[in-house]
C-alpha cells in the first residue's frame, strides 16, 4: 500500500526478499507509527528472531516471512550431501516454526515451501524451488487479500461506522490486509465511511498500526480505548465489526485472534451488530477439533505493565504505567465461538462459520 | 489505609482538611503509583481545579473534596453583608459543581454542606457549620465504606478470583473504598483470594492506582489488559466481579461508571459470573428516570492517544502511543443496565438493582 515518506507517496510491501543478498526485507513495525524504516535479516535465525520480537507481526506477514526465511535458510546451505541438507533444513524448519506458537500461517507457510522443494532433484534445484515457493506464498497472500476486499466491500455502505480490533491491515500481510481489505476496496469504490480503531492493549497495534495505515490511505477514522466500543454500540454508533484472525478452525468455525476480539464479538451479538472475521485461506486450520486446544500464548508481563511511544521530543521510550510492585497476566489471544460470528470473509466469498467444513473443498482449492 | 513510605507503614486519608491554614490536603493521585505525595489547595478555585485535573478522582473523594472546598470557600469570605455572602457562596457552589460533570457525589456533597449552613444565624456561624458539615461528609464516607465492606465480604471466599475495573478503592474515597471494601474486609477476616485489576485505559487507574493500593495492603493481585477479562472468564478463571459506580439511578438500577464497566457486565452475564456494584449512598441519584439522560463526559483525545508513566530512569513522562496524525474519541463513562447487575452492595446491605426504589426509605435514612 501507499506510504507517505518525506512528502512522496510510494508503494511498499510489508515483507519482501532480496535474492541477490539473500535477505528478508521487513518494515520495522515496532518503530511505527513514529518512524518508517526497513530492516533486513541476514540469515534464518535473524528472520525467526524478527518474528519472535514482533519486528514483523500479523498472520499473513508472519507466514510470508517464515516462507522467505525457510528459502533464505535453504539457499545459505553450502554443504554437499543430501542427508546433511535434510538435517540442516529440519533445524531451519524447527527454528522458524517455534518463533510464534499461535500463528498457524507460519507452519502452513513452512510446509508449503518444504513440499515444493520435494520436486527438486539436486540441492541447487531445491534451493531455487524454495525461493519460488516463498515468492508464490507472498503473491498468493496479496491475491487472497484482494479477493477478501472484493467480497467484503459489499458490507460497507455510505455512512457505515466500522469497528476493527488490533491490526489485520496490510502491515499484518504482505499487502492490503484482511480486515482492512473491505475498507480499502470500499474506499476505491468511492464510499464514505468511518472506522473506529480499538487501541488494542497491551501492544496497542490498533492505535499505532491500524490508525497509521488508515491515515496513510486517507480513510476517516478515530482511535478509541478498548473499553469504549461497548458504550458506542449501546448508543447505536457502530454498524459493523470486522476483525482478522490468527487461526480459524475449519471444523468448528472458532476464531483465535488478538486478545479482546472475543469481547467485541460478545458485545456485537448483544447489540445485533454484524460481526465479521476476514481471513486468508492460509490461516484456516482443518485439523483441530476444539478451540480449547488452540495454544494461547502468554506473553511477558512487561507488555501489560508498560507502554511504548515517543516522548515530547520525539524519542522512542518505554514507560512503566502500572504500579512497579505489581505482577501482570498477559494472554495474547482469545477464541471467539461461531455463534457470535455473522460471517467469515474469505477470498472465496463470505461463509457462515459452521458452513466452512461443508465447503472445505472450495475453500482449499486454491492452496 | 496503609502506605509504606521509606519502609514505614503510615495511615493516610485520601482527602483531609487543615482548619488552621484553610487548605484541602489531597494525595496527588496523578503521580501515583510512582511517587507518593500530598498536595494542598489554598482556595476553592484551586480545589475545583484539583477535581477537574484529576489530582483527586473517584466518587467519594471528589464529594469530600467538594464539601471541603465549599467550606474552604465559605471560610475565606471576609465581607460583611449576608447578601454578598450568599452571592459569593453561589459562585463557590457553581465553580465546584462544574468541576466534573458526571459525578453526582459532587453536587450531593455541596448540597449537604449548603443545607447545614442554613441553620447558622451569622456569617461566622455558617462558616463553622460549613466545616462541620464537610467533616461529617468525610466521616460518613468512611463509615459507609466500612459498612459496604461488612456486607460485601460475604461474597469473597477462600480461593475466589475477583475482577475489578478502574479504581473504586480507598483512593477514590476518603478511605477504604467501595469496590475494594469487601476485599479489605475479607482480608481482615483472613481469607485468601486473588484480584485481577483491569488496566482501565485510557487513564489506567486500575494498573496504576488499584494495583498500588492492593500492593500496599498486601492483597495478591495481577494487572490485566482491559481486553483480557473476557478470555479469563471464558476459561473459568474469574468467579466474581466488583466495580464501583459514579452514579447509580435509584429509580431504574442503572449504573454509570468508568468506561468499560458495561463491557465487563455483558461478559459476566454471558458467563454467569456474579457482577456486583459497590456504592456509597451518596452516589445514588433518585431523580433521573432514564440512564440515557446521564451526561457522559467526553474527555480530551490525548488521553486515548497517549500514556503516562515513568521511564527507565524514573522520570515521569507522557508518551504518544497512537499514530500522531490520527484523532480519537474518548467517552469517559458508560451505563450498565440493571439486568446485568447481580446486586448493588450498599452500606445498608446488598440490593437487587430494581429493588432500590422500593427500599428508598431505608437507603436514604442515613443521609
Amino acid at each position: 500500500m501507499i506510504v507517505r515518506v518525506k512528502g512522496r507517496r510510494r508503494h511498499y510491501r510489508t515483507v519482501s526478499f532480496s535474492a541477490r543478498t539473500n535477505e528478508v526485507v521487513l518494515i520495522e513495525q515496532r518503530k511505527l507509527p513514529h518512524t518508517f524504516e526497513l530492516t533486513r535479516t541476514k540469515n534464518f535465525k535473524q528472520t525467526a528472531r524478527a518474528i519472535t520480537n514482533m519486528t514483523v507481526r500479523g498472520a499473513g506477514a508472519i507466514g510470508a516471512t517464515a516462507a522467505y526465511g525457510f528459502a533464505q535458510g535453504a539457499r545459505a546451505f553450502t554443504g554437499k550431501t543430501e542427508a546433511a541438507f535434510a538435517r540442516y533444513l529440519q533445524r531451519v524448519y524447527e527454528t522458524l516454526a517455534a518463533a510464534r506458537p499461535t500463528a498457524v500461517d507460519l507452519v502452513n507457510a513452512l510446509n508449503e515451501v518444504r513440499a515444493a522443494m520435494a520436486a527438486g532433484k539436486t540441492i541447487s534445484q531445491k534451493q531455487k524451488l524454495a525461493l519460488r515457493a516463498a515468492e508464490n506464498f507472498a503473491d498468493d497472500d496479496i491475491a487472497h487479500c484482494e479477493a477478501i476486499g472484493k467480497h467484503g466491500a459489499k458490507l460497507i455502505k455510505n455512512g457505515t461506522r466500522v469497528l476493527t480490533h488490533c491490526n489485520a491491515g496490510w502491515l499484518a500481510f504482505v499487502d492490503i490486509g484482511s480486515a482492512t481489505a473491505p475498507m480499502y476496496a470500499a474506499q476505491a469504490q468511492g464510499k464514505n465511511f468511518h472506522v473506529y480503531c480499538d487501541e488494542t492493549r497491551p501492544r496497542s497495534q490498533g492505535a499505532a498500526l491500524t490508525a497509521w495505515e488508515l491515515a496513510q490511505q486517507g480513510v476517516p477514522h478515530q482511535v478509541i480505548a478498548d473499553n469504549a466500543a461497548g458504550h458506542l454500540m449501546a448508543r447505536g454508533e457502530i454498524d459493523l465489526v470486522i476483525t482478522g484472525s490468527d487461526r480459524t478452525l475449519g471444523r468448528t468455525g472458532e476464531v483465535a485472534n488478538k486478545i479482546g476480539t472475543y469481547t467485541k464479538a460478545v458485545l456485537a451479538a448483544r447489540h445485533n451488530i454484524p460481526f465479521y472475521v476476514a481471513i486468508p485461506l492460509s490461516t484456516l486450520d482443518w485439523n483441530l477439533k476444539d478451540g480449547k486446544d488452540i495454544p494461547i500464548e502468554e506473553r511477558e508481563e512487561a507488555e501489560v505493565l508498560c507502554a511504548w511511544g515517543t516522548d515530547t521530543r520525539g524519542h522512542f521510550r518505554q514507560i512503566q504505567i502500572a504500579n512497579p510492585t505489581s505482577p501482570a497476566r498477559n494472554p495474547a489471544f482469545d477464541v471467539t465461538p461461531p455463534e457470535l460470528i455473522t460471517g467469515i470473509i474469505t477470498p472465496k466469498g463470505i461463509y457462515k462459520p459452521h458452513k466452512m467444513w461443508a465447503n472445505r473443498e472450495v475453500l482449499e482449492s486454491t492452496k
